[in-house]
């Protein structure tokens, strides 16, 4: 248990449940495409009565981006809440095989483990709808002191500032591995997650944030952008690290004075883009962690995304390790 | 209610627990790759707790003939026993969202919903092992009499032998199906499947069959056979149709005097041959529902057999009727 963790992720413990659908299904639901929501239990009922058949896989956005870590070999660890129910036994078998800690306990009360319908359109996009049950239930107990302290880096989802205890839990561990010498990465997950709390999240990343996640449309958001060079300019002072994925085409480190543009790896069918922002922080901290420049960072995080888009569901199928060596990022 | 089924499928009401694994696993954890084997609730304890991330999926031999049938818009219903547990919601859900009439309720009490934990190797293979759980709760009181009255075809899959009361189910469906004017489809399901039942699955293709399916290990193994040639002949004389599988060389269907050999669809890549002989009897049920030729009838079931083979999971994830409008099989 002395041993570093290259990095803890902490987030919502979700498990997907992904089904085909059309575009048609999603403006019938009122949802907006590429996007997620949260629902209620009532609701998640009603959405999976209304959906096609489903296949269930471990998701969750930081715990995706660990399981990412962990198939690379990384040391990896995880804090997020499922219930003692048959969904909290597969979220919990498929992190712990892979060979994170997984310190926090199954709760034996209350709801649900947490649960995300994700509908995959034709185009391979996915459109999310979050129950997050047992998941909401994290709260500042649940930080494993132990854990944030031997970590390199601590990974945060903005998801967490949804439910208010988990956003406290959130503050916690960032001040305790900042006592400890770690380093502090946070992914804006959604730009409707930026939109509920665009000011809170600025604040956070100028005073806590060492490395910040974000696509486009979520860097945007945060700064009230209307291009994306404005918003690249816009968060250059704010954090020391800022990598910013742009889908196809590939993306853009921030560092200082530096700019690194680098582009995608080349997919011939995108299946599934669930967790492709995932994977590629996965990618880009292993790189990270290893020391190699920002750039073969970025093309870690583009080789990972490249994977998991690939295929249905947020975690990799493949062996990353092997793919980064076939590539030449690893030797 | 009135209406006519086109098939009506009696199985194991399963969730396939699927993960990748390499041969040296398969020996350590004493598997024949290929093959189904019936474990305990310990056994799939120890042994999900031995496995990497998996992915859930709803399974079931007949259950995935009757989703691929669902999936070709045919009239399709099945009877199959899960617990009220989250897996059960997850086959119920699965089944039903495809049209399927379910009229089987979930159980309250006993055994949670069986799952198959599928390890799938390298080369596309899948080993399966079986806790059946709930489901080896069905029963003769289980067989939805009016159900099995207005099947055109009742579909019954040869692991239905291994639980007893499931077979007196099996017999009592049979009985009924033939008194009203039903036809008898059976599948073997395994080889080893066949070596626990030979003698009674000779009567019971002789005395009730009305269609067989097969692969080369399993009619070689019902007819002690020492080729794929003496096999077929042994069998020709039994049944009135029987359709046999043999992987990349396709199927070739015996009936009467005729022999039909139709070649496999080309397939550009192998993931997981989970599902693919049951696939192969819902592509050949739709089209002897339709009264095509049975070379046609081979080439559905050679289609959808082709689609199953190409993702992970044994229900289809493509429209396989647009699929066999684009290759000249539907009009």
């Amino acid at each position: 248990m002395s041993k570093r963790l290259d990095v803890l992720g902490i987030g919502n413990a979700i498990v997907d449940v992904l089904a085909r659908a059309d575009d048609r299904f999603l403006v019938d639901h009122g949802m907006v495409k590429g996007t997620m929501r949260l629902i209620d239990a009532a609701e998640a009922e009603r959405l999976y009565d209304a959906m096609g058949p489903a296949v269930e896989v471990s998701g969750g956005s930081a715990a995706n981006t660990i399981a990412g870590l962990a198939a690379l070999n990384a040391k990896a660890g995880f804090i997020g809440i499922v219930r003692d129910d048959q969904l909290g036994k597969v979220f919990r078998h498929d992190i712990t095989s892979l060979g994170v800690h997984f310190p926090t306990l199954s709760r034996e009360h209350g709801e649900p483990t947490g649960r995300c319908l994700v509908l995959v359109t034709q185009d391979g996009q996915r459109t999310m709808n979050t129950y997050l049950g047992a998941s909401q239930l994290l709260g500042p107990d649940d930080v494993d002191e132990a854990a944030v302290a031997r970590a390199e880096v601590l990974y945060l989802e903005g998801y967490l500032f949804d439910p208010p205890p988990a956003k406290e839990a959130f503050y916690k561990a960032a001040r305790l591995a900042h006592e400890n010498g770690g380093k502090v990465a946070l992914t804006l997950s959604d730009p409707f997650c930026v939109l509920r709390h665009r000011e809170e999240f600025r604040v956070l990343v100028k005073d806590e944030v060492d490395i910040l996640f974000a696509n486009e449309a979520e860097i945007m958001a945060l700064y009230k952008a209307n291009s994306f060079e404005q918003a690249r300019e816009a968060v250059r002072p704010q954090v020391p690290i800022a990598a910013l994925t742009r889908s196809e085409h590939g993306s853009v480190v921030i560092a200082g004075e530096e700019t690194h543009v680098v582009p995608a790896e080349p997919v011939s069918y995108v299946a599934d883009t669930t967790g492709a922002g995932d994977l590629y922080a996965a990618g880009f901290l292993y790189g990270l962690g290893r020391d190699l420049p920002l750039s073969d960072c970025a093309r870690f995080g583009n080789l990972a995304a490249g994977e998991i888009i690939s295929h249905i569901g947020a975690r990799p199928e493949t062996d990353l390790a092997h793919l980064a060596r076939v590539r030449g990022l690893l030797g």
